[in-house]
């Protein structure tokens, strides 16, 4: 494992190296200096798993061991997807405002960046079909890869969008929050990207054609919703030290699972508690909040949610009709559950 | 041409109206009204030169009648042309903190939307991949199509770049600001979408391959430029009621042709006035710059660049050996030429 991140990180030098040298663009020294570090700050910084799941996954599709090309095509289709994440949190951190990722300030907050970090996240988009071109253009399934980036990122701006306009929805009536709403803000926007195209990617690579797995794409969308789940628990109750950022859902007003648990499960009084608390900065307001999450044992509601969910993940896997593809899944599975970051 | 702008208008209600009901999506009620709502206030509003262009070139192209099914297809090309833009326009607007925009607001000034119109940008921009599959999946050149747009919007994006990092360095040292940079600026930010990619566009659906077509891109990359600085002319001496903006180059420190042709024409105290006022938004401080772009003479010196420009553009379009490339070429110069806006 440790010998195939290094590896991994070896093709992004090799990707960076390729990026910053494409004949498509005359670079000035001063423009490629920028994109070096805009790359170098934001791209390989985090914990890497979308990316590093694709290599897993060809592996136990194959079922045997990888050639030198496999492994390099692999790293490259997974570092796509961490581009892809790059592009989407640099850009979501403007539009939230957010402080801090991956235990640094966000790109947009340092010094002479402000607002060109746009233009950053653009970028970073626009290196994707780059990579793919230099290293996919003569493959049988290029326009499917293609084809694939393109509807999830679709996918995912969709869920970002409806996430956005439902803030706008909730500030004026907490009540819209609800489970349904999460769950397909949750789909569209985490779950397609973070799960199902890293194993679209491998199958794709394995010569398999997407139509004929849509079971798979419904068992990844579901675990994504429940990381998403995760995600939101963390946010509040995980340790910033650990997770690398400063959770702030409840400032931000966020369709957080948790807050759509809090209102299915609060009496009138605490509705309206909650109704007066969230979404202000004020620190007494926040504290408030999470009093009432407390007192509604929304730890204990959690971990249930979280066992169920295993459970019923793990049963749906286990119907699939190709043992490799369920080891696949399972892979995704084990890591996720009972993560604390 | 009135029939054809109609026409055109027809496809963009029946392309919105697709996108509405995309069924890669599940929209709520209110995601669909704010995607039209920002489609239409972002998306028909402007000359609309680059869509209808795709149609003419095709035509010219063509050398004869179109069919209904051609006239769609390059309807919805066009259109995919003005979708970019509009993503372009929306993202850039945010960057420059731009005030106006086609006579209107600029989409992130409205009430609500703010640093939401970000994701609206990364919409507009997914869409386009949406239409293409939609309506030309199982043509011959479906790939090409995708690879063309993919690289003019890298190129696109890189040009902005180095729009954005140039005003950082310009802001030190006006004298960074060169011709060479200039030009290489609005190569790739305005030249390639605006220019080569209508005309790609079109030999792509005539059938043609690109790569024999590199005397076409080159002519149409000088017309983008000579464009373009007509653009930047304009944004000082142009009548802001007939450009629909008012322009503040001059407050946002841009490295615009007429303040590149102005460092390089003035004595050593005309360039202590240019370094002190420019990219000011005090009006005393614009006005001091556009008293020095009168006492150089600087709307001679665009009048005797737009003359040279286009003898130049005349003389490389007549040795192109298609008569039907060269009534294209000549019908993108016609529209340009003295305009004024």
């Amino acid at each position: 494992m440790s010998d195939i991140r290094t590896k991994f990180m070896e093709v992004y030098s090799i990707l960076k190296s390729e990026l910053l040298n494409d004949p498509a663009f005359e670079f000035t020294d001063d423009s490629r200096q920028w994109v070096e570090r805009m790359l170098d700050y934001n791209v390989p910084g985090g914990k890497l798993n979308r990316g590093l799941s694709v290599i897993d996954s060809y592996k136990l599709l194959k079922g045997g061991e990888l050639t030198n090309d496999e492994i390099f095509l692999a790293c490259a289709l997974g570092w796509c997807i961490e581009w892809l994440q790059a592009y989407f949190l640099v850009l979501d951190d403007i539009m939230d405002n957010s402080i801090t990722r991956r235990g640094q300030p966000c790109w947009f907050r340092l010094p002479k960046i402000g607002m060109i970090a746009a233009n950053d996240g653009i970028l970073l988009r626009n290196q994707i079909p780059r990579i793919l071109k230099k290293h996919f253009r003569d493959k049988p399934y290029y326009v499917d890869l293609l084809d694939l980036f393109n509807e999830v990122e679709f996918q995912t701006a969709s869920g970002q969008m409806i996430d956005l306009i439902t803030t706008i929805e909730g500030e004026k009536d907490l009540s819209k929050y609800s489970l349904p709403l999460h769950h397909r803000i949750v789909q569209y926007k985490t779950a397609y990207y973070s799960f199902y195209l890293p194993v679209a990617c491998a199958l794709l690579m394995k010569g398999e054609n997407l139509d004929n797995h849509i079971d798979v794409k419904n068992i990844l969308i579901e675990m994504g919703t429940y990381f998403q789940v995760q995600d939101d628990y963390l946010d509040c109750f995980g340790d910033p030290k650990v997770i690398g950022k400063v959770g702030t859902d409840i400032e931000d007003f966020k369709c957080s699972w948790l807050v759509v648990k809090a209102v299915e499960l609060s009496n009138e009084e605490q509705k309206k508690l909650l109704y007066e608390n969230y979404g202000k900065t004020d620190e007494a307001c926040v504290a408030k909040v999470k009093e009432l999450y407390n007192v509604l044992n929304l730890q204990g509601v959690f971990e249930e949610y979280e066992s169920n969910s295993y459970q019923k993940l793990v049963t749906s896997i286990e119907v699939h009709p190709s043992k490799a593809v369920q080891a696949v899944l399972k892979s995704f599975l084990a890591k996720i559950y009972k993560r604390l970051k």
